[in-house]
């Protein structure tokens, strides 16, 4: 599905001329370009509202242009932006060198909010589905995207052979994430993105926790973590708190 | 879009004879049946992949009778069938008279499971998407289950205005509902029922702890719920063993 990489060049010179005010641009530059329009206009308006000629004129080139850089037509180009967006995602991953467990995850959630705030439309567009656009395979991006999360925060934890019970868990806290980003940026950014990563970290201790309760593999999980963790840091300060909190007045 | 109460009946006997086999059904009692149908297949295989001939098949009519109901074709019977699993699914929302709140809050979730249960391959569609049968209409059927749901758990709480840190809190707690539904599903349910609901409850507690650190309107409701737990309720259980996990080793 992805264009050849022996995709066309822009027109040569005489047929430029006579469309003044298109630019010629390198091969891979163009099609970079064309797929970072795409992403904007899909990710701001439904998709399917969005046509060739939009993603044309946004990018300055003419619409036999972005066919010949996508010969499958809008299709293959919005598959391409979401692909473009999953990659530059699934890359903010990558788990950071030094500080505790708590403080890598916040670095994490940096990185990863700071795509989702660079890119809220192609954030969106990737995650909200639900357009005559969306088929399996804009799924199976999506889906590829929640599998790399899974498999790195796994690793991130020091886990192998996730039981049920614990990937169960991961993959609730990542759900936990998703909801929050689109949370974020339906109700217009009005937690701090500060406060919003410490709470997700905060999320994954308690979440660990309620789960350890009833399985063995969450609880050795969280009792590694928590034995890397400073006693001047998030997680100490988060459980000082709950015995504040948890409280039954009965 | 919906298809009008006056939808005709099954085709007249003359007609009927020439097509040994189909049975005549009450036109609301076909339609309800040709909607089951159609959940089924569309939950089962990719929407995309099921025809109508198909849901005539499987329902022992004709083609053309399933145009006579659904004359938007197949992708209206799409939107019925989703609308009706949606339906269904709100429904069970309702709180409970008695109990403590964590035992209401196991009631609902107890409703919303055998949903799932029941209905597997249908909630799989519901929440799922991404096939070409997929657009901003059955998005907004979907969106209109997670705001009921939000409206309903937060009224559930007692809460009116909710703030955005609680409002998040409610909505990522509803996505770890989904989350799980859809994780148990795929993995086959290795994980009873039972359990998945206990743990479900006490991802609630300990999330909305985790929230009331940072806000005053989640730490006012935790401490309400609190305070009609009972002393050897599951809330109280959960406290109990969080103090032993949640230890710092340093």
């Amino acid at each position: 599905m992805a264009a050849s990489s022996a995709s066309p060049p822009d027109p040569p010179a005489p047929e430029r001329a006579r469309r003044a005010g298109y630019r010629r641009l390198p091969v891979q530059q163009r099609r970079d370009q064309l797929i970072a329009v795409a992403l904007e206009l899909f990710g701001s308006r439904p998709p399917e509202e969005v046509t060739l000629d939009d993603v044309a004129e946004a990018a300055g080139a003419s619409r036999p242009l972005v066919y010949r850089y996508f010969s499958g037509g809008k299709q293959q180009l919005y598959e391409a932006a979401l692909r473009s967006a999953a990659e530059e995602l699934t890359g903010r991953f990558t788990v950071p060198g030094p500080g505790t467990p708590t403080e890598q995850l916040a670095g994490v959630l940096d990185r990863y909010f700071s795509f989702v705030a660079e890119h809220a439309a192609g954030y969106g567009a990737l995650l909200r589905g639900g357009s005559v656009v969306e088929t399996a395979r804009t799924s199976a991006i999506i889906d590829e995207v929640r599998r790399v999360a899974l498999r790195r925060t796994l690793r991130h934890l020091g886990v192998r052979d996730a039981g049920p019970q614990l990937t169960l868990l991961v993959r609730s806290w990542l759900s936990v994430v998703e909801a929050s980003a689109l949370s974020w940026l339906d109700e217009g950014r009005q937690i701090p993105q500060d406060a919003l990563r410490d709470w997700l970290v905060d999320e994954f201790v308690v979440m660990a926790a309620a789960a350890a309760v009833r399985d063995e593999q969450t609880a050795g999980m969280l009792a590694t973590v928590l034995a890397l963790e400073s006693p001047d840091g998030q997680a100490a300060a988060l459980i000082a708190r709950l015995g504040e909190l948890l409280v039954l007045r009965t």
